[in-house]
């Protein structure tokens, strides 16, 4: 045993957790005291602090107003999509949660009857019949839990967005740290949050179980399969969603009317901007709970089958809690470096801050890391190895976590060197705008091509460092290193779209250029963060699903995946195809999303008098609705894909070719989402670069309307799909297909492979 | 033992090969009577035929001359850029061969002594020493081979272009025959060719190694590599090569100095020409040879550790030989009913005539396969798996190489499907043009992903039969199925290249319209069938480097490739991001190389007096030099990643992780390989959809120069690297570095995983 005890583990966890949740409230607190009521009075707080910054008159009472007026459209819109949303994700809920019951129930008959349990010999475990009733339950609230945190994120961006703009007339320090905090609050809430539902559910589930404690972690992985699922329609839908209306509003708006971008006249505007907080703040919310959720139970699984659980060693078999915990305060820590300890003043600072953040909360976490080591974990302890025993000492795991750690911050710096505008690979592609939009393209595309190369070599060091020291639970905590610091992560994540917002709000509102050139400095650094934040999440959703692949082959008794044998074989080149299937249709869905947005827009202009000349208002509504309808409808195909794949694989062809299926998936997902997710990010960011015109070489290719200027608009908007839809989703592909299987994985076990069967 | 003797085997493979070298040397003759020297004298055996068709006077001497000139200055260019290409190709040759000798030799130590055989228990076999010298003679031989069919096919075809210009002013038939003849020269010449040498080969090295069957073939693998080698740098090099000068061409020619495309006077035109001979024909010619021999070698080195081998039964052994005879004798009768049989009367038969090339000899070759499985096979033998015996069938591998055969028909239609006008894929990505080149590269790049999934189901169904019936041998001679019609294959492939210079051609001569539009419909259909022969490329590879994967994995020892051993599961990963890497390199050299072209053009319009007017002739050599050396400068480091990935990897990482490289490599390059090829087909037929304005839908989006027309430029160039260049190479990515790993397996099996030994 470690040196914690039991009663300080079951304390320590949930304090972690009120810790975060308290910080969080703190920081939403600091954010609400900007007033947006265009009351002057409100802002006495800071009046010492305003005094020398203060550049722009605060009794520009209209402005204010406008920018209230803008907010509340823009939350009145996420609303919109929220409450349609949840109608479809309550019906598929429910619909899946009996199939998993029914599934899992039929494995023995719906028996009621203990057996003997699967690893433990020689013990009696609970009913299959409980276990998929409780899998079932831990689905629903890992489903309700991602939706909790993807409402709360979207909802605290919504309110932030406006601030920021209006803290901007302050200066950019004043903009950056409400756009910062903003995230903080996302970013605290989701860790805290995830983390307590998770540790209450299975001291509830533990009032059941008992010491079936294989029972009881087995029925768990449930919970990151609802977190994950609802992820999948986060992330697809809101990338449907956002750019489609984005698509949609450019097209009507800037080509055909002649109106800028983001101007308040054009009907789709504030859909463009709900999607924003809809794709990427709910979205990206939802798929980084998704892999916390699932890497949590995939190394909590691996633990109650090894010595841990079979000696009911709670403190070490908590240890992924732990870890967790103990990276809420490290990011607290962190986070006040950002808001309090340094303090940005010019533009140029805001990059270098943010990379910053991400610096400290790995140096700070390794430290966490092993102090959580040597205090929760025995000395010496095994693991299970694929029906063998591996014997593990603490500091092996030690490297484990921290192996993810230090991958998470190499991805990061990657993305960020292809993506900024600051180094050369952007700027290859902005000059490659010179001679038009095909070379810009060809560029951009090898441009993400490359970009995979150094985190794929990352991602392979980390798995062998993790994998040789501890087998499938070394993967599992690495994945869960990366994502120890998943409150920094998302806090600079959810800053970039906030800052894009912020960015609109003032081009909406007719604030004054000298505000406009502060937040487009925030929105650029925060392009870049968006990026970044993507790569941590197709990185630990690499190492997540091989934990839960692992897992999966444990659980359906194989003894190895071999891919000499030809049902794996086809499997994995199946599964290679999967992520290109996938794209096409997320890529498809856009474009015809888009052009029903373009009808809308042109309907609304055609019919409404004055509308143009700025006398009505458009109806935003129908616009929101639209986006919210086609993307939801757009989104069953490929969900279908995803959800259906490892059930018809596992039913009729078997647990060996599902195997095959998920590597194949994983390995060749992994590089079309990076390299999606860059060349979209570089394409955008070349295209600010020309429009910036920040160097003498920028200067050279743009102004905005310039040839070369028009050609990296083209790239751009390819970018987009990629960047914001595709890519991204791909992530959700590979740990659900994984965890899904892992749930499933009793049925196929005994059902599986009809296809085999019958020829 | 089958009912064929070693006595009639021996005689029937070079009888076959000696029947395809006449019939491909009767076509050329066919070919050669149509004269360019403008006599039309020479015209006299075409005379009773001609009257009807004469559409054209054929008095128009002068035509007939700048037809002559532009052909003899293509033919320069081609000359040139061979000369070039084998001064690198001698100096690599020579170095990789000694590399095969010393790697090799030192397995045993150089010793000269016998040793017992590896798979032959009880014998003796040859010393380590002697099948290292064989190997790299092997090695020798099969580049050699390799360069002598890409010569060949480029002489055929610089021969063939203005020909078939000059028969289309006798109408399109005439041209369409004279077009697929040569296509058939080439066709016949590689397949006879690869199948003589290597019959020679084995006979020869017979004479050395007596009753050491397992050394004998074994070093007979050399032949492979070889092959493949040469295809590499032809495949990379080549499609630089005609990028390059393509994009240069069009970028200072029809964009700066507004002349037309393929006008005389752009310097570059020539080596755009050269290009398409270079690329297209050798490049593939050599890439399908390069299949060729390396499924016959592998089916040939696991045959030798079967009980075909162990029983020393010729006939057997040469099953796959026999098989490439029988697919000579079908390609024959199937080549007459393009020529001969059936008639092309308009330009709407030319596309079905092509496709049903496919069918007729996939159903003769079906029956061709059933006999030769039935004669040359005992009806009952062993075939080595993996350290086991499987005990097999011969009407089983009627089904494996049957499997092969149709799968590849699959492929040749489904690719048609999606990069045929005809259809709706195209068509839809031609509409998206209407909203600009953004949405255009949209939907294609989601065409490209979408028209992965018919040709992976295909293949994956193939595998699992063969693999399922025959194991690794089931798995080479289905890839030899799919290859044994290569003769029409390669004819049909080669016939696009043809018309599309024979298109330029009668450009540059200033033929009538009339003219331009049969040349423009044989390209059309053209460039279908170079998407179709793509297909078939890679479906091919895949099989192949499956095959020689087995080989692999037999003679490096193991037992199994287990996905969830550290160690290969970080090669599977790796590997499989080795074609983005090795795309992110050629499609950036095709840009720089590219912008050199553009810079000499530019040169020559500002320093040549009276070239713009046509009253002086450009220095196409400078040129073609320039495309030359940049091509072959360019193509060293991806050919070094392809060349050095296998070393590396099994030298320092041992043979697991190169297990999981190649296989990495394989299920992920497939994908990229087939949707970049399929995306640029398809953009390239959109465009020339709108140009041709054949449909009212078409007639909307056109005319050429019309804004979706521009779109749709946009979106071609941008498929140029995709599908001349990077999608093509990837085939010989994945096949070389299995049979490089193949080859060099004893060695990496003695001596490799240094980095695992030493830490």
């Amino acid at each position: 045993m470690g040196l914690l005890s039991e009663a300080a583990t079951q304390a320590l966890i949930p304090l972690a957790a009120a810790v975060g949740i308290g910080f969080a409230l703190l920081q939403w607190f600091l954010v609400s005291r900007v007033s947006i009521s265009g009351d002057p009075g409100k802002n006495d707080g800071f009046a010492d602090n305003l005094m020398g910054d203060e550049e722009e008159s605060t009794d520009e009472q209209a402005v204010v107003a406008r920018c209230a007026e803008i907010q509340s459209a823009i939350s009145v819109g996420a609303t919109s999509f929220l409450y349609t949303e949840y109608k479809y994700l309550g019906v598929f809920t429910v619909v899946f949660s009996a199939i998993i019951f029914l599934f899992l129930g039929s494995v023995k008959g719906f028996s009621t009857e203990k057996e003997p349990c699967t690893y433990t010999k020689g013990r009696l475990c609970k009913p299959a019949l409980a276990g998929a009733a409780f899998s079932a339950l831990a689905f629903l609230l890992g489903a309700v839990t991602s939706v909790l945190s993807g409402f709360l994120g979207m909802k605290i961006a919504t309110y932030a967005n406006a601030r920021t703009t209006l803290e901007a007339r302050k200066g950019v320090g004043k903009a950056f740290v409400t756009a910062f905090r903003s995230g903080a609050v996302m970013g605290f809430l989701l860790a805290a949050n995830g983390l307590l539902v998770l540790y209450i559910s299975i001291n509830v589930f533990k009032l059941y179980f008992r010491d079936d404690w294989e029972g009881l972690y087995e029925s768990i992985t449930g919970y990151g399969l609802g977190g994950s699922s609802m992820a999948l329609f986060g992330r697809v839908g809101g990338g449907i969603y956002t750019k489609a209306a984005d698509v949609g509003a450019d097209l009507v708006g800037k080509v055909e009317r002649n109106i800028p971008e983001d101007d308040p006249r054009n009907p789709a505007v504030i859909a463009d901007n709900v999607g924003d907080n809809v794709g990427d703040i709910a979205g990206m919310g939802a798929d980084l709970f998704g892999s916390y959720a699932e890497s949590s139970c995939a190394a909590l699984f691996i633990a109650s089958i090894s010595s841990f659980g079979v000696d009911h060693d709670f403190s070490a078999m908590s240890y992924p809690l732990i870890i967790s915990s103990m990276g809420i305060v490290v990011c607290l820590i962190t986070t006040l470096f950002a808001t309090d300890f340094l303090e940005i003043k010019t533009v140029k600072e805001i990059e270098p801050s943010l990379k910053k953040q991400l610096l400290i909360s790995t140096v700070l976490m390794t430290v966490g890391i092993a102090i959580v080591s040597f205090v929760a974990l025995p000395s010496k302890f095994t693991l299970f190895d694929f029906g063998s025993e591996k014997t593990v000492k603490n500091w092996h795991l030690f490297f484990c976590v921290s192996a993810g750690l230090w991958t998470g911050l190499v991805i990061g710096y990657s993305t960020e060197y292809f993506t900024s505008s600051v180094y050369r690979p952007v700027r290859d592609v902005a000059d490659s705008c010179r001679t038009g939009a095909a070379t810009n393209v060809i560029f951009g595309l090898a441009l993400g091509y490359k970009s995979v190369i150094v985190p794929i070599f990352a991602i392979a060091a980390a798995i062998y460092v993790s994998f040789s020291l501890a087998a499938m639970y070394g993967i599992a905590v690495a994945a869960l290193g990366m994502l120890s610091t998943i409150a920094t992560g998302l806090a600079i994540d959810a800053y970039g779209p906030i800052s894009d917002n912020a960015g609109g709000i003032a081009e909406m509102a007719g604030m004054s250029r000298r505000i406009r050139e502060r937040t487009d400095a925030l929105d650029a650094a925060g392009n870049t963060t968006a990026a970044i934040g993507k790569g941590f999440a197709i990185g630990s959703a690499a190492l997540v699903s091989l934990a839960l692949f692992g897992a999966f082959v444990s659980r359906a008794g194989l003894k190895g995946v071999d891919v000499l044998a030809p049902k794996v074989f086809i499997g994995l080149l199946v599964g290679a195809m999967l992520p290109y299937w996938f794209s096409a249709m997320t890529m498809k869905s856009v474009g015809s999303a888009a052009l029903k947005m373009v009808e809308e827009v042109r309907r609304q202009f055609n019919t409404i008098p004055g509308l143009l000349e700025g006398r009505t208002k458009p109806d935003y509504a129908t616009c929101v609705k639209i986006s919210t309808d086609a993307s939801l409808k757009e989104m069953i195909p490929p969900g279908a894909l995803v959800l259906l794949t490892p059930l018809i694989a596992g039913t009729f062809f078997g647990v060996e070719t599902l195997s095959g299926v998920l590597a194949g998936s994983l390995v060749s997902g992994v590089q079309v989402a990076v390299s999606a997710s860059n060349a979209g990010g570089a394409w955008d960011n070349a295209k600010k670069y020309i429009e910036a015109g920040a160097t003498e070489h920028a200067k050279k290719l743009g102004p905005k309307g310039s040839d070369p200027h028009k050609a990296a608009v083209i790239g751009d908007t390819i970018g987009d799909p990629l960047k914001d839809t595709s890519g991204p989703s791909l992530n959700i592909l590979i740990k659900l297909m994984a965890v899904e299987s892992l749930v499933f994985a009793p049925f196929f076990a005994k059902h599986g492979g009809l296809l085999f069967k019958w020829f």
